[in-house]
């Protein structure tokens, strides 16, 4: 096997670093197969190019723009998946572990790049809420806006998914506008350096966008701004050495960190060894103990078990167990791969001796495995640990030390009340699972353990099929915890995206505001001038054009008609002294859907037009009941717009229609799609 | 003048600390008026009585049970404000520095109960944007909540506004549901301890839910852990030290901070000797400067000026500041009191100093000021200070240096693009204003500086009237900055609820989800039992109460009857070939509006009952065009309840339109308001 060297791409350029470079092992046979530097390399003049050439470039692309270039990247990968898969196995994953960090990392930035497309607006900023009145007259208003943060994020990435952990951080990143600088784990950065090299060569990334580090950082925090992020996954330990690095503090740099996490596993009160729940719980605790080997920051490492289920569930666990093949993973029998490294292995070792403190090993050995197609004394194999402690409540060890690999501990508990007070011990964890078919349980749960949790996942017979199972962060959904788990957040669709973005409070005139947030605001000035703004195609369309209608006077007739013909005879539109007791109505009054439609019928141009279709409504709200011989008109003004594709955009109309007084009887936004 | 001992609120007790008590002196002529002590308090018990008193009872309250409290503890401030403005002179400030401090305190407990009544929903827990999808027959779906965190908020207030910046932060950690420690600042402690009194003696607190430690934190911060949130108010280096505590640290305690900032203000490049923008800027620089004798982590630092206004600026600023009368608070001409003690006037002036090796003092002294009813010598006077700086692109101090007194300095700029520049090296701060008429400088602000900036103000012609100015964080906007303004956020209405409060991702079946939630989602199971939804009152009304009605058929004379009768004439339901012509439709298919009007005649239940009226309706999308001939009926589902009042509450339906084929044709939710 040849021994790769591992580049950094600095400053649009691969660069390898100064000799000696640091040898990088197979995990399956101790073999070199990499090596990596980062000396020589100018920290200083990284950050520089992010934030001078990455930054300002990818803030020129618009947010549709930077979804597009997304999509790409993860196509990319995709289809150059097999060169990833080829070294997967160096890091001691089977085909199957990879296939969650490769696919998976594309995966996440499909998923970002939908969500981008959909969910974000035209344009560069993000509007947050909706505008505040802050004042009578409201020329004085307020909205908060999101814009890009102008430095870089460094994104500090932790061995077990060198694929799928950088790109669950370089979506939001890129998607929000902000270059990073990537720092990958040393022992698996032959993947990370490989997926860069595949996006790079995509051609579709702006020069500075995304630089890569594989290895040493050397003094990279040393040059950090209040507009950098750093955003890290790892160790508690590590991740408060860089939290309180001086020049972190010194700038208010915004740190983001997932750590550690003692995860938690309830199977629920209601459960019986007969229950289907029983089954598939033991399953996903046998499942999160070997898929990569169980290094997984949310991996199962505590399973509490109702007292009387104990030992049938650890008969399960351990028969489940025995199943499991630990080999080299290229051979098609292994199910559990190799832990990353020797180092690694002893670490782990060394962990559950602690463990085994509070709890008795019931599965498993520290020492031997039956290994397939590799030598146990060359590669970092160890067998999957099953741990049975008796007395959760006083454990020293079980709620606060993590052995990275395949290693879990069941408990009994007597009450569910009890059992969430085990999971708080944990002191804040990225994920908790419960398998119950109770809603009360599963109300319980969040009410009482939700604040120890950023995620809670409920399993049960109804959902287990299609369930993504306690261990896989979802890019919807957010990933990260309280406490120990660090306190960040990550991914949860455009909610990471914010995380390297600004929330600013901006006050001004409803005009100015209209300008800033490209949406037009009440209070903004309009344009009445013809032609009517349904004769404009998308392109042509400014936000503030506007159609002021006629009045249509509404009768008794009307209410009856569109009573008898729509079948909407409710007392209030039918019954005069009826409606007058009801606290709302001064008497009877016209239906809401009426006012709706004859304010279409206002508002209209009925003949073939940019216009295709209104596809919806939103806020609708009826402000002033409408009685028999008022007069309404509408006042419609384009609100905003969002293309969707080469021949259609959305637009939002603000629509008012107001009775003979200019009293608002209604308000509402309509949408419609138009042609370009 | 008696001297008061500040007492300590501690476990439901009013408790002095032990001698000896350290001396709080007044302001104006430097006697003792108060002192302080927290000598003997465990601290370590504060936090737990906080944790297990005060926490379950709040938790036990619903949103609006808080919301009503802490509507009612401003009432009680407004009630007996006048014991406050007594004491508001020892610390001083002026009647009207205080009126922001007291009056500006309880209407931030106003808006806070109001945001906490009109947004937050019934019970206890609030929902983060919608459902995702996480499977594809849609038996595992996914969606976010906060919980509150059970821990207890430990604020850390600053001097300055003792009132507001305490009850800033309480508003919005009482209405999450945590508890409280509060810890302002000594030298104006005498005005925290009497609001808490004045908010203890409602009653209406549960005990536990505020404690008052008035000085020294002592060991506190040894004892947080990862439920708890420290929220700090003050200097960056003292925000530096808690930050990195390492008990903070190793637990991840929350930490929310607000700093330093060298705020900007900008007088835009439209702007000329003539224009109102010029008055309204040289009004406001002058306001901050003097306002609480500049005191205030909003003021005005930077004052940055169109290079050939620079003159005309400067002179009209020191016109302005030569009618700024300086005395003792009591007397009635003085517009600016003293600054909080001679510690901090020196302070200021070491600052003065530095700033001087950029600038000239070109208003007022560091030694000498007229001073009305007070001695000089003995009070912390000091004379507005303008400073002028040529050259900002290069100035040492200027833009790192707050002098936290009446203190500011113009600056020349060339050009829109280097004033930005110049503000953003201050390196991020609570807020900047731009005094200008133009939509297009206010875009380019917000896009270029807002990434260094918590809220930016445009204040211009149309709206300064109206305009609550440059210094002052309102609630409903958040209030915080990046970088050296410590990255923290407050307010921003129901924002800062979530600052006390654990963001969760739960993953379950729909049916769990409603439970969980108490909102019905679709999946989850219905009943559609008779009586009808509309005939049970607000009480009676279970979530998942279902109608299913009949089908109606619409036929092509039902879309002609419509067209003509609302005036709705657009072609896809008036000409076959037209409509087919349009890429949305098969041919001439229903209105959208007759959809609507037809389901509400499926559905209504006509006679007089609980449902008093249809008050709006949100998120219709229209999902596939209805064809003449087709048949539709309705499915209207009770999807969540809010109580109003009394005698109301507001319930939501999910109201799905499907065809003949079971298609969906609409979605929406349909808002009601019912009787009790």
């Amino acid at each position: 096997m040849t021994v790769a060297l591992i580049e950094n791409y600095i400053a649009g350029k691969w660069t390898a670093g100064a000799s000696p470079a640091e040898d990088v092992v197979s995990a399956v046979d101790g073999s070199v197969v990499a090596q990596s530097s980062t000396k020589g390399i100018n920290f200083a003049a990284v950050l520089d190019h992010a934030r001078n050439v990455g930054g300002p470039a990818l803030r020129k692309m618009t947010f549709s723009e930077r979804a597009a270039m997304l999509k790409a990247l993860g196509a990319a990968i995709m289809e150059r998946k097999e060169e990833l898969y080829e070294i997967n196995g160096w890091s001691g994953a089977t085909r199957r572990d990879g296939w969650s960090d490769i696919e998976g990392g594309a995966g996440t930035l499909f998923a970002m790049a939908s969500k981008g497309k959909i969910e974000l607006p035209e344009g560069h900023l993000i509007v947050d809420g909706p505008v505040e009145r802050l004042s009578r007259e409201g020329t004085f208003v307020g909205q908060h806006v999101y814009t890009p943060l102008q430095g870089a994020a460094i994104h500090i990435n932790a061995f077990n998914f060198p694929v799928w952990g950088m790109l669950e951080k370089l979506g939001p990143t890129l998607l929000a506008g902000m270059p990073a600088v990537v720092k990958p784990a040393t022992p698996t950065a032959y993947l990370a350096e490989k997926a860069v090299r595949i996006m790079l060569e995509t051609g579709l990334l702006p020069e500075g966008a995304v630089q890569l580090i594989a290895g040493s950082a050397g003094d990279l925090l040393d040059h950090v701004t209040g507009q950098d992020v750093v955003a890290f996954t790892g160790s508690a330990s590590t991740a408060g050495k860089l939290r309180t690095h001086p020049r972190v503090i010194a700038e208010g740099t915004r740190f983001v960190a997932e750590q550690d996490s003692l995860n938690s596993c309830v199977l629920g009160p209601d459960a019986t060894p007969d229950s289907p729940e029983f089954d598939l719980f033991v399953k996903e605790v046998v499942r999160e103990m070997t898929v990569k080997a169980g290094q997984k920051c949310t991996a199962i490492r505590r399973a509490f078990v109702p007292a009387a289920l104990l030992d049938t569930v650890q008969a399960a666990i351990a028969t489940a167990l025995a199943k499991v093949q630990v080999g080299n993973p290229s051979e098609k029998e292994t199910r559990m791969g190799a832990l990353v490294s020797l180092a690694q292995r002893e670490d782990v070792r060394e962990k559950v001796k602690l463990l085994m403190q509070d709890a008795k090993l019931v599965y498993g050995s520290l020492e031997t495995v039956d290994v397939l197609g590799a030598d146990l004394g060359k590669g970092a194999f160890l067998s999957p640990i099953l741990l049975r402690c008796e007395t959760p409540a006083t454990a020293k060890y079980i709620h606060d030390v993590e052995a990275f690999g395949p290693v879990s501990t069941v408990m009994p508990y007597d009450t569910l009340e009890g059992a969430i007070e085990y999971c708080k011990l944990g002191k804040g964890s990225l994920v908790m699972s419960v398998f119950t078919a109770s809603n009360e349980v599963a109300a319980d749960v969040v009410m009482n353990a939700g604040a120890f949790h950023g995620r809670i996942a409920f399993i049960n017979r109804d959902n287990a099929a299609e369930s993504t199972g306690h261990g896989s962060p979802l890019p919807v959904l957010v990933h990260g915890g309280p406490g120990r788990a660090g306190g960040g957040e990550e991914l949860g669709g455009i909610r990471s995206v914010k995380h390297y973005m600004q929330r600013t409070a901006i006050q001004a005139t409803p005009e100015m505001l209209s300008a800033v947030t490209r949406t037009w605001q009440p209070g903004a000035p309009v344009d009445s001038a013809a032609p009517h703004p349904f004769r404009l195609k998308f392109g042509e369309l400014e936000i503030g054009k506007t159609v002021e209608t006629e009045a249509r006077t509404i009768t008794l007739e009307d209410i009856e008609h569109f009573a008898h013909f729509t079948g909407d005879t409710f007392y209030a539109h039918m019954d005069e002294e009826a409606a007058k007791a009801n606290p709302f109505f001064p008497g009877r009054v016209a239906h809401g859907y009426l006012i709706l439609s004859f304010a279409a019928g206002l508002f209209v141009s009925p003949e073939p037009g940019p216009v295709l279709a209104n596809y919806g409504l939103e806020g609708l709200r009826f402000e002033k009941p409408v009685s028999p011989g008022d007069a309404i008109k509408v006042r419609l003004t384009a609100k905003s717009k969002k293309s969707r594709n080469a021949d259609y955009g959305e637009v939002e109309w603000d629509v008012l229609v107001t009775n003979q007084e200019d009293a608002p009887v209604a308000r509402y936004t309509l949408l419609t799609m138009n042609a370009k």
